[in-house]
C-alpha cells in the first residue's frame, strides 16, 4: 500500500486521531516507573487504552534520546507493539545534506518501520528528497508550527509570500510520489484559509491541541471541505489524563472524546 | 569552563579542525566491519589517528541511528573515549517546540555527555532556548548550509534581508549567556562578508570543505580579521581517506594537511 493509501484507510472518515507517545519517567503511573523497559511498559497501556479511536501513533523521538540507547530500544519495541491499521509518525523534525538525509531516512523507515517522519525543510529540497524516494514511505513537512516562537522564520514575507508558503510550494515541486504532508498548527488556524488553498490535497498533521490550547472548533471549521485526510494530534492531554490509578480509564475516555469532537 | 572558554581553549590559534564521526559500515576497512561494535572500533581508530590535530569531533546522530539502539549505544561509548580536551559536537539539527527541545537538550547534554548541538532555526527562539540555558554547553544554530538547496529557504529576502540574517538576529537577541555559534557553509564562503558583519563575535562551525567541495583558500580569506573561533569541519575525505590497509596512516596524513592548511 502507499503511504497515501495507508493515510486514507486509517482515517476513513477524513479526519483521525493522532497519538502523541511521548512518555516522561517523573509523569508516569509510580507502577511503571519502576518497570524494567518503562517507556515501553507505558506505551502499550497507552495503545491499548486508546487503539480503537486512534488512526494513528506519533513516537517524539526527543522523548526516547532522552534515556540514551536504552530509549532508542524501547522506541524500537514500542513500534513494533503498534498494530499493523495504524499510521506511524516518527516525529523527529529531521533534515539535513542529502547524505545525511539518507541515513536518517534509513534509521527511520528501515530500521524503525515507520510509515511517515516529521521533517524540517529549512536545508531545503536536496535535504528532503531522501525521505520521499519510497512511495510507501511518506512525510509531514513542517509548513506552520504550533509554538509561539513559530512565526518569526515561517511568517517573514519574501517576495510576497510567507516563507511557510515558500516550503509548501517546495513541496509541491518535489512531491512526484503525492506522499508529502504537512504539518500545521492548530494554535495558528486563523491563517489557514490562504494555506490550505495552496496545500490543495496534501494530507496534513495538526499538532497544538490539547496542552498546546489550539481550539477544536476554529479547527474544524478551517478544515471545512478539505479533500485529503488531516490527522489531528494529542498527546500529554491524553497520556496523562490521570496519574491516578484510573489512568488507563481516564486515557481511553480523553481519546474517545477527541475522537467523536473530530470525527463529529 | 564555559562552553565559550573551552572552544577558544580547544582552537587555539583563532581556527581549529573539526573532524566529523560519521561511522557507515560498508565504507570502514573490512577488518573492522566484523567487530563485534564496529561504530566504536572505526571511531576509536580515527580518534587515535587524528587527536593530535583536532580542536573537535563531530559525531553526526543520523549515522548513529541508522544502526539502530546498538549505533546509540556506540554513540555514547564513541562521545566518552574522546579526550577530554576536544569540544564535542553532536551533530543533530534538532529544534522542537521548548517541551521536545527540552527533552533533546537532555539526550544531548545529560546522557551523551557533549559540549555542543547543531540546532535548526525553523521553529523559531523558543525552540532555540532550552539548548542554551546552561553556560557550559552551547550550540550552533543554522545560518547558511553547504548543501546546493540551502539557498531555498535561507536567502529568501525579507524585510530587505536574507533569512539567515533573520536568524542570526535572533540568536543576537537570546545570546545572554554567549554560548551561540553559527553553522556557515563553505561552499557559500562568496555571501559571507556581510554574514561575518553582522555574526560580530560568535564562534563559527563550519562544513562544506573536503568532499563537499568548498575551497580552503576562499575560506581563509573571507575568515581573515574574524575575531571568534572557527572550527572547519571536515569528514569523509579524512576518515575514509583510505579504505586500504594504510587506511590508519592515511586518516592521520589527511587530517595532518587541513590542519597546516587551516593554521598556516
Amino acid at each position: 500500500m502507499s503511504f497515501r493509501e495507508k493515510i486514507a484507510a486509517a482515517a476513513s472518515g477524513g479526519s483521525g486521531l493522532c497519538i502523541g507517545l511521548d512518555p516522561v519517567l517523573e509523569k508516569m503511573p509510580e507502577k511503571l516507573q519502576s518497570a524494567e523497559k518503562p517507556l515501553l511498559s507505558f506505551n502499550m497501556e497507552v495503545i491499548e487504552a486508546t487503539a480503537e479511536y486512534a488512526a494513528a501513533y506519533k513516537p517524539n523521538l526527543a522523548f526516547y534520546e532522552a534515556y540514551g540507547w536504552q530509549g532508542w530500544q524501547q522506541l524500537e519495541e514500542t513500534i513494533k507493539a503498534i498494530p499493523e491499521d495504524k499510521i506511524v509518525i516518527a516525529d523527529g523534525k529531521r533534515g539535513d545534506i542529502g547524505n545525511t538525509s539518507r541515513a536518517y531516512s534509513r534509521a527511520v523507515f528501515e530500521r524503525l518501520g515507520s510509515d511517515a517522519l516529521t521533517v524540517s525543510p529549512f536545508l531545503g529540497s536536496d535535504s528532503i528528497q531522501p525521505f520521499i524516494e519510497n512511495p510507501q514511505n511518506g512525510i509531514f513537512l513542517l509548513a506552520v508550527t504550533s509554538n509561539p516562537g513559530g512565526k518569526e522564520i515561517q511568517n517573514l514575507v519574501a517576495d510576497g509570500i510567507p516563507v511557510y508558503q515558500h516550503v509548501i510550494e517546495i513541496a509541491r515541486r518535489i512531491n512526484d510520489y503525492r506522499n508529502i504532508g504537512l504539518v500545521v498548527g492548530a494554535t495558528r488556524a486563523e491563517s489557514w484559509s490562504n494555506l490550505l488553498e495552496i496545500a490543495i490535497d496534501m494530507p496534513l498533521l495538526i499538532p497544538g491541541i490539547g496542552a498546546q490550547g489550539g481550539d477544536i472548533a476554529t479547527l474544524k471549521n478551517a478544515l471545512k471541505g478539505y479533500p485529503a485526510p488531516a490527522l489531528i494530534n494529542a498527546s500529554r492531554s491524553i497520556i496523562y489524563a490521570s496519574s491516578g490509578e484510573d489512568y488507563k480509564i481516564a486515557m481511553r475516555q480523553a481519546a474517545a472524546e477527541l475522537h467523536d469532537k473530530i470525527t463529529d
